[in-house]
């Protein structure tokens, strides 16, 4: 049984955290340094970006993950260190730092930025506030790391389970950044999840390239594939479990409790996507398969014209269907029926690819709500996907009309 | 030799045009019915959007032009009529409708509709109205056709040039409409040319179907391919000249001619996209192969963070790297020089996929222009496009956010 529980990215039995402000941000009141630590060797696994401009510290991190190990995670905000000259050299030097304060190998740090692209980032608040950030590592410290890696993140999200494998009480927990260049491929944003649970590096990069096609990878906020999309996880085998090696009944719960979490931090990235209002949700059933009722569900949820009448709780469902058509999806489009559903009630709109007769006041009642479903179903086929998103809104335009002064 | 006159659709010889106000749209200081109509018949030419949701019009039209000949073009906005069970009798009506007034065959009648989508289209003001459309008809009603086929447009768009073919001056113009869901693929928005140059109904299909390749389809506001896109020419031979039925001298003429006006309207639509204020361009030069600038060009402009960024004059290049490392073209990141340019002046802000210094304050002077280019080397390679879209504001959003009301 996966039961939610709190600790975020510390729930795991020995892993600490923190997160302080170092300078790298004006803000002083914005934590813009933040640390994960696993207090004996762990495997680790991760996915990257598919953009061809990766930020320097992925390329470090790759380097470092080849032998499936990990100890530490640290992560800046304020600055991609992404297009600098020297951003290689910048994100070595930061793993160096972190891992002569920890005694560690630098081998064992996985290393990541996130902010602006372009401008070399600073290395000397870092260096300097390392010792702060090692000295603080607790295991109430989740918090304090999921503030360290925000942007323009309104709130911090992590999420947390517990859950039983041969007998032993495994842990899993995580905490994401993301808000806007939220278009994931095949990886995705800032997330850094750690577990106490005992399995081997290859059934940990199994679970984690599987569990992102259905997760990470259906959430768009903006459409913008970001340059530094990471998910990193940390497994120390100190629930005490039999070590996971093959796919079993074992991987089969490990993998139900990791995709608990990364679906809470997906809908937490999406429902804080910038200037968001409102978490949408499509869910698309009936499709002839799975490929393409993600195709069809990524492209309604990534529509500006239909994120926009959601901002504005219009049931302009011709912007749904108008989506579905142009996904690229081999759909009959006269047999889509769509509905919109929020806790204040469910109404069809369109049946059979044409509209039908509806309540404007009820829809806009259900519309209000800050978490839309927008169900499509495409026919009587088995294949179904879900994505995520947001409205689109005047404060994302704002946001990133001037994000850089 | 091409010269821009005035005229718009009614530039050729023989061509009359008007719009009226009939009553779909309330506002009765907005037209909502426009006619083009030629005075002898005249070969004709398509393309169609290829979004799998279709405007019943589109399908009644493309039935009509299987001969290659057409007379008039009709077109309403305020409904798409589309997504309706109704919606092909409704355009077959129309047609009717006008051909009876006009005393032509129905199956000559070009008929369009733009509007909200999934709304049955009321056929009686449509009916009611066409008298006085016919009446109306007149060499200078080019503007009033132009302003009958506008939405959310803020401008009427036209253009008109005349040329020689065979020491007969021809003349071609055309008129647009499209300001939101715009992001073409094959076909796109309503775009309405006519000629008075003599060219087989084959020639002209080509000559249209090879131009858009390189204007409307590198156009973007908003991502979201109208179900109703079409851009029709009709030719009426009227200048006098020869026939075009081959590739040859005077086909390579009418190709430049028919450029000329579709580039002109092209900048129109994007530079008029909804709630923009600034035209975009993006010209990518030393890509390997044109195929590979084109998906470059068309990633650049279609960034909802590059488009905030440009909105707020912040020459945030990392997000055009991020584009360009997103757009699934095959490119040498390392490689990448981008400069902004409008009339107040060049600015290069990254050289071989790093920042270089820049004045911040030349490049706010540059980019609070209303034009703006962004300039984009590859490499060096010969391939190069260009493609134009608009910045992402508030009033995109505002006009968006409750469309139907």
């Amino acid at each position: 049984m996966i039961k939610h529980i709190s600790g975020g990215v510390c729930a795991a039995q020995g892993f600490t955290a923190n997160g302080i402000h170092c300078g790298i941000r004006k803000n002083k009141t914005k934590k813009d340094l933040a640390l994960i630590y696993s207090a004996c060797p762990a495997t680790a696994a991760a996915v990257y970006t598919t953009n061809l401009v990766k930020g320097a510290p992925l390329l470090v991190t790759k380097a470092h993950l080849a032998n499936g190990q990990a100890r530490a995670v640290i992560c800046n905000s304020g600055n991609a260190n992404t297009c600098n000259a020297n951003g290689i050299e910048v994100a070595e030097q930061m793993s160096e730092a972190l891992a002569k304060e920890l005694g560690i190998n630098a081998n064992d740090v996985v290393v990541a930025s996130t902010g602006v692209i372009g401008q070399p980032l600073n290395l000397e608040p870092i260096v300097e506030g390392i010792p702060a950030l090692v000295r603080g590592l607790s295991a109430d410290g989740g918090d304090a790391a999921a503030e360290g890696i925000m942007t323009t993140d309104t709130v911090k999200k992590e999420d947390a389970v517990s859950f039983e494998i041969g007998g032993k009480t495994c842990h899993l927990g995580g905490i994401a950044k993301g808000s806007g260049m939220i278009h994931p491929n095949m990886a995705t944003m800032l997330v850094f999840i750690t577990t106490d649970a005992a399995i081997s590096a290859p059934m940990l990069q199994k679970a984690l390239s599987g569990d992102i096609t259905n997760t990470f990878n259906m959430v768009s906020v903006d459409g913008d594939t970001s340059t530094n999309d990471m998910v990193t996880v940390l497994a120390n085998g100190m629930a005490g479990n039999a070590e996971i090696t093959e796919e079993n009944e074992d991987f089969a719960t490990f993998m139900k409790a990791l995709n608990t979490v990364t679906v809470a931090l997906c809908r937490k990235i999406a429902g804080d996507g910038e200037g968001a209002t409102k978490l949408l949700e499509c869910n698309v059933t009936g499709a002839k398969d799975v490929p393409t009722a993600k195709t069809v569900a990524k492209s309604v949820i990534c529509s500006s014209l239909l994120k926009a009448a959601m901002f504005g709780a219009d049931a302009n469902w011709g912007r749904v269907l108008c989506a579905i058509g142009y996904s690229g999806a081999d759909v009959d489009v006269n047999a889509v029926d769509v509905s919109f559903r929020s806790t204040k009630g469910e109404i069809a709109v369109c049946k059979n690819g044409a509209g039908v007769e509806f309540s404007e006041e009820k829809a806009k009642e259900i519309l209000l709500e800050s978490e839309i479903e927008i169900l499509i179903s495409l026919g009587n086929g088995g294949g179904k996907a879900t994505a995520w998103g947001c409205d689109l809104t005047y404060d994302y335009v704002k946001i990133n009309g001037d994000y850089r002064t």
